[in-house]
């Protein structure tokens, strides 16, 4: 991000051109998801570092990773709707145009897991932290499997 | 993101390294805080161009962009908390970690003037929206006066 919101807000005002990158195009909403994912990625990457001791648990920190994952996972869904955005720069398969609904309910079953981890983690057992992130990483494999080209 | 994150489990179980892009670097830092500003800065820009009429308003999508900014302004700050972070390709002010209470209680103004934003979007009161939305500019530009090169 090069300039501010305001700064934004300001050029735009005075020049009044379109808000650049508001899903005005496909390749908007395709940039808009793949950097959702990346964070999800990260976040969902960290976790797995300390579940299999690649790095020491932290328990405040992986509550809030698990945290972010949570409200990260509403993110990337809207973007599927922009037209267009099946094609171009994307790894998203057809499949999920073709299938929408159940797309969209293992998009559900993602939000779900990543929320009964976030609950989890801040309350620190450590078995049921350990099936919740389980749980995530099977949705993460789920909907890629049938949705996602490698 | 090229790879899922079950592709990334499993390629990590076999090999022992350790997770990519898990804030193991300050630039993997940079890197997250820039995505999830692009993020934030996505929404605001399409309720920017619904609130002056460059797109037709649409209070649902309104709406639900005030959601999602709301849990995205949530995301970025644990970054500066990496040591390093503040060299290399950033837009971020040595001044965040010289008068870091400050920062953070600006970032802190900005999630509060998300939420209200987001509460009253849901609500449907053209005003109380209006001055929510001008609420939130306010604490970009806040923050950005002070902490952000352009």
């Amino acid at each position: 991000m090069k300039r501010t919101c305001i700064a934004l807000t300001l050029a735009l005002a005075s020049t009044g051109v379109a808000a650049e990158g508001a899903f005005n195009s496909a390749e908007d909403a395709i940039e808009y998801r793949q950097a959702a994912f990346s964070l999800i990625k990260e976040n969902f990457s960290d976790m797995w570092a300390m579940m299999k001791e690649k790095k020491p648990m932290d328990e405040k920190a992986f509550a809030q990773r698990a945290q972010h994952l949570s409200l990260l996972a509403q993110i990337p869904f809207t973007s599927f709707d922009i037209a267009g955005s099946d094609k171009g720069d994307t790894s998203a398969l057809p499949a999920i145009w073709q299938q929408r609904d159940a797309f969209d309910a293992k998009a559900g079953q993602f939000q779900m897991a990543t929320e009964r981890l976030a609950l989890v983690a801040k309350e620190g057992d450590a078995k049921a932290i350990k099936q919740a992130f389980g749980a995530v990483g099977k949705t993460c494999k789920g909907c890629h499997d049938d949705f996602k080209a490698e």
